[in-house]
């Protein structure tokens, strides 16, 4: 086992007093990056994910041009069912894309739960090769999707507002639905566990779309699956929680293994640490349009950030990914102001 | 002033002890009815709301088929700003959209504040002939969009994930931001003020999108415009304000004087209760995605529903509008289970 050079960020997954909170952008390594187009032109999306060498250059591109505490393997959630026979491709104008959204028990049922060293070795190998690049002078962040989110795609075969084919099919096939969800969390287990060992520091969870659902709904149909992988990984690394418009489960989610939970931009500091009680890290949490106001602004809302959620048990992030209109000084403004914060 | 025969709503907006909840269901005119798309075959989006003879004929389809306790006008919130001379068009596949969208100063002191009755007389048709239709069975209810939310389209100029062109506005233009949300503020109380000379018995404010905004960001751009709209009309009806995702702000809305206050499916009864101090009526909160369970799920989950917000100060609601492809047979077990229920 090596040592990581710059720890403050498993340092601050381990409640660890420090001497400033660490900071990473969801979604760091995008389209705001002049690099990340310039590779973008040339390659289309899968190649990018599926290619080692492509994936392990845009991963390390914004630490170079900004050098955060944590770097995130660049990569996509819907690896997962690719890897489940489950045929996505990208559409223009449309996104994630998939032909036959699975609708029935049948279609759940011939679904396999694949041995992802064989169908993501690809992924394995971008890991190794990051950490090569990385030195070992910060963090790689591994991720996946929730099953819930992941489930949503399948389910719906395309981005939506409401995703209601997704919850049509919960609502009236339950049995099914729990099928294909616990197929989903198989296969993310054994994945993050490969990860792990192809060399990744903290793994993070992303529930885009739990915030769709009912508190009721949400513990039976996202958090019972997303704590079975919390409760698989935790041993091996720290892992994050992230779902987005949550704010109602954080209390139950604070009492599980996770080593941190994010926030997203509509609940007060003050109010996720209630939620909370203190016993999580949190991550987060402005919104990635305020990367829009001027850099003083931006680097005066940081700081009072840092303040409301205080500067340990904090990771400095975003409430979502950054968004592709940002300009680069902008984002630099949101990187130093950590940097260059003192208590 | 005449009586209103069923007045099960607007006692319980006045917090008066009812022997059951009144019901009604947001977007309770539209396409998931048969007899709303016999008319939305013959008339396009904007003929229905201009000519008061469909207006009213599409409020009453749904009172008629079910018997709810309030109807409520159809109409569109986008009909403020086209009278404001901004001139929203529907575009097929994107729904409305804006040729040139609000993104300067000149433009914002350019938009008139226009007299409504001029411009908007025909929704007072509406509203008249509506009143005729109704013959005092059951209130009926005028609506208007929250300057937030229809700021929003006048700046993104179409529906948006993240508005994020629109909070790029407020966020580095705020002078021209907060002028254009004044002028949509003084527009819409000139509008509901006339609503309520005509004949509406109620009115609702929809801020579908304030719940993107950050806490302090929403009582800055939306809450504040909101509130002048509720100071200016609380006198004359009760006023009942739904902001979408705004559980944050619930606490201090509940400290204006608005009558009720609508919350979606995202809260639990029992926390919108705690942050409301029991001050206000609470109307919702059921998944529209949830009418797509078997209809005995549904007479249940309302049951239960009632049973946790209490049958008094609250008013039987979805918890956001109704969705096109809902069975009427499950919009039916939703309404018949609140008039069914006992205490």
């Amino acid at each position: 086992m090596t040592t990581i050079k710059n720890d403050l960020f498993l340092r601050a997954l381990r409640g660890e007093t420090v001497s400033r909170p660490p900071v990473w952008m969801m979604r760091q390594a995008g389209r705001y990056l002049p690099e990340f187009m310039a590779i973008r032109e040339k390659y289309d999306f899968f190649t990018r994910c599926q290619t080692p060498e492509l994936a392990a250059e845009i991963t390390v591109q914004p630490i170079r041009r900004y050098g955060m505490d944590a770097a995130i393997l660049f990569s996509d959630i819907l690896v997962v069912p690719q890897a489940m026979n489950i045929p996505f491709e990208m559409k223009p104008g449309v996104g994630p894309f998939l032909q036959n959204p699975i609708r029935t028990a049948e279609q759940v049922e011939k679904t396999p739960v694949p041995d992802v060293h064989e169908t993501l070795g690809y992924v394995m190998d971008a890991i190794k090769l990051t950490k090569q690049m990385l030195e070992d002078e910060i963090p790689l962040i591994g991720f996946a999707g929730s099953p819930w989110t992941v489930f949503c795609y399948c389910v719906q075969g395309q981005g939506s507002k409401s995703f209601d084919r997704a919850k049509e099919f919960c609502f009236t096939q339950p049995e099914a639905a729990h099928m294909l969800l616990q197929k989903i969390t198989d296969t993310t287990i054994s994945y993050l566990k490969a990860k792990v060992e192809a060399g990744v520091n903290a793994v993070q969870i992303f529930d885009s779309w739990g915030g769709m659902l009912s508190p009721v709904d949400f513990r039976e149909f996202s958090w019972r699956y997303m704590e079975q992988i919390i409760n698989a990984l935790h041993d091996q690394v720290p892992v994050i929680a992230f779902a987005k418009g949550c704010w109602f489960a954080l209390e139950e989610m604070a009492n599980s293994n996770v080593s941190a939970l994010g926030v997203d931009w509509t609940i007060s500091p003050k109010l996720a640490r209630e939620f909370t009680g203190g016993k999580v890290t949190l991550q987060g949490n402005m919104d990635p349009s305020r990367l829009l106001s001027p850099p003083k602004t931006i680097k005066k809302m940081v700081r009072d950030m840092i303040g409301e959620f205080g500067k340990d048990k904090y990771v400095v992030n975003l409430g979502h990914g950054i968004l592709p209109n940002i300009p680069v000084d902008h984002a630099r403004a949101f990187i130093e102001a950590v940097k260059e914060y003192e208590a």
